[in-house]
């Protein structure tokens, strides 16, 4: 019943319709069409037969061309759930844009996690011969090699194998982590808190050590006592609230903006003002909510785009790398207006 | 540079490979593969044949098999944003599970709504022999077709053309709007305010329509003076606030999430609570906002996941329509905590 929506149809230009047209064979408008820089052929037939392709809106057969040179301009993104959560989606999209500044088309498959699911996405796209594979997730953490992977070229995005050397681009969170507290830092705060994740991973570490390592260069000794664990969401950051104040600190950098945006009502129940009564930095820059909460909050952004772009690159020789080496992208600030200067605390 | 990650890469095995191993020929292989059902095969060649491709891991050409049939197994998907932003993303999930349960895999282009890009992508999916394409906006509004999609079958989603005939499927607007507002009068408010949008658009008119319906049917007058529009973010919910409380209203639908946000935010810097004070019911059911708002939001939420899955049945004639017909999808509501029965409320 989808008739209806195709009487606009047209009879699909053909190699012959295109060869009348100029007054050639069907032969030489193949050559033209492949792109054969040595046949000879006139100028001026040559002319013609683009001329015609033109006009007529002939379209050569992308599939053809793939079985002669044995590749396709496709590159695969296989995705857990990248296209289908309100997050990381920036990783296809700077994916998508180098890809095309390239010439190769993205070809997106997202498996929600199903073994099966991936299975079949890899499979296909070896199939239809891609030039390689991203394999992505959605949040940074240690993966498997799907074996399929390892018939084409690959490179993993926001996710690393501990097991072996495969090319891998992730975020900095060590540097993130180090960013963010720097932020407060410099706002002279001395007594920081931060809100860590209670789920192990490459975030919770990383973050961890770079706040660690940037009250160190200040000088500040490192209190366990100020450290806490939540849930990476709004209700994590509710729940800190007492916890927070009874530390003593006057800023706090908290694993996620669902952390922050939680913590935010939480304090405000409690009467208590952002930035003048407690200073905090994010993590994400997530879009919808980190530019959006009263007052807008400061953050550190992870990398999304560059990380798809950087991905591209790898997989395509672009950018060079040393054997066995974890490519990072840096997670650079976003100033908004949820740290106040500390100068007028008391500590 | 991308070498070292294709170490354990192997020699692709070939048609020959198959052959040999299941000692027939190369002819025979290829009638298996392309699944000639009436070629005069042995059933026991054959099970050689389906032995061999599974132990050596032979991978059929899918490009070839394309060649042979005239079209592939993709179905396009032609999006301006929706795998780069935080919404809409189910319409990618919906569409994709609903194509591979019919063999199809989807392939995925996002065009950020760059022309150049968006005839790009069509032609590359022409090129690939597309069964059809389905072409998506990350929000419900009129659109243009562009020329390309006429070259192929394809389905309108979460937009539609006011000029033509295309078969396109949209949100059911009005109905949302009836059932957020009903929500409200089931509850026993009758001074019920909507925060309505700035921006012209089928959501702005089917909303407010919805509202208008519901209220007519449970006998309240519509008092104009009840509907404000505002920006349909978290800044235009908070700046209502003033207006909202002049009023008189007891509660509010919010046209979306996010105006419902600030309006927490706006509410509460005048210690009002909700739903004690204010009971309000939100659009769209946006993930990582209306479940973690303090109380969650009761909303009413966009059919998303539905929207992309009905667009690949009507493409491939699965479900059936009327010609001209905007098949519509209802937005069915989420209870959560930010209504309050109004029956202590004097009105």
């Amino acid at each position: 019943m989808t008739s209806e929506t195709n009487q606009n149809t047209a009879h699909p230009v053909t190699m012959r319709d295109v060869a009348e047209a100029a007054g050639v064979s069907i032969a030489t408008v193949s050559l033209v069409v492949n792109e054969k820089k040595n046949a000879r052929i006139g100028d001026d037939a040559r002319k013609r037969v683009r001329d015609a392709i033109r006009d007529l809106g002939y379209r050569p057969n992308a599939l053809a061309k793939t079985l002669v040179s044995g590749h396709s301009k496709f590159i695969g993104l296989v995705a857990d759930a990248i296209a289908t959560t309100p997050f990381a989606g920036q990783i296809i999209h700077g994916a998508q844009d180098e890809a095309w500044k390239h010439g190769y088309v993205l070809l997106v498959a997202n498996t929600d996690g199903n073994a099966d699911a991936e299975r079949e996405a890899v499979g296909m796209m070896l199939e239809h011969k891609v030039r390689g594979i991203l394999y992505s997730t959605w949040y940074h953490r240690a993966t498997e090699v799907p074996a399929g992977l390892r018939e084409t070229d690959f490179v993993l995005v926001d996710c690393y194998s501990p097991d072996d050397d495969a090319t891998a681009v992730v975020p900095d969170e060590v540097q993130g982590g180090r960013t963010a507290t720097q932020l407060l830092i410099d706002s002279g705060h001395r007594r920081i808190a931060m809100i860590n994740t209670t789920t192990p991973s490459p975030a919770h570490e990383g973050r961890l050590l770079g706040y660690q390592q940037a009250l160190a260069a200040a000088g500040i000794a490192y209190d366990p006592a100020l450290v806490f664990d939540a849930l990476p969401e709004q209700e994590g950051g509710y729940d800190s609230v007492e916890q927070l104040l009874a530390s003593g600190a006057t800023a706090v950098f908290c694993h996620n903006d669902r952390v922050a945006m939680g913590l935010y009502d939480g304090l405000r129940r409690r009467g208590l003002s952002i930035p003048e009564d407690m200073a905090v930095v994010g993590f994400d820059n997530q879009e919808v909510i980190a530019a959006h909460l009263r007052p807008p909050l400061t953050t550190v952004a992870l990398p999304h785009y560059e990380l798809g772009a950087k991905g591209i690159r790898l997989l395509l020789g672009i950018d060079e790398h040393r054997p066995n080496q974890l490519v990072t992208v840096d997670c650079p600030p976003v100033l908004r207006s949820s740290i106040a200067e500390a100068a007028h605390i008391a500590s």
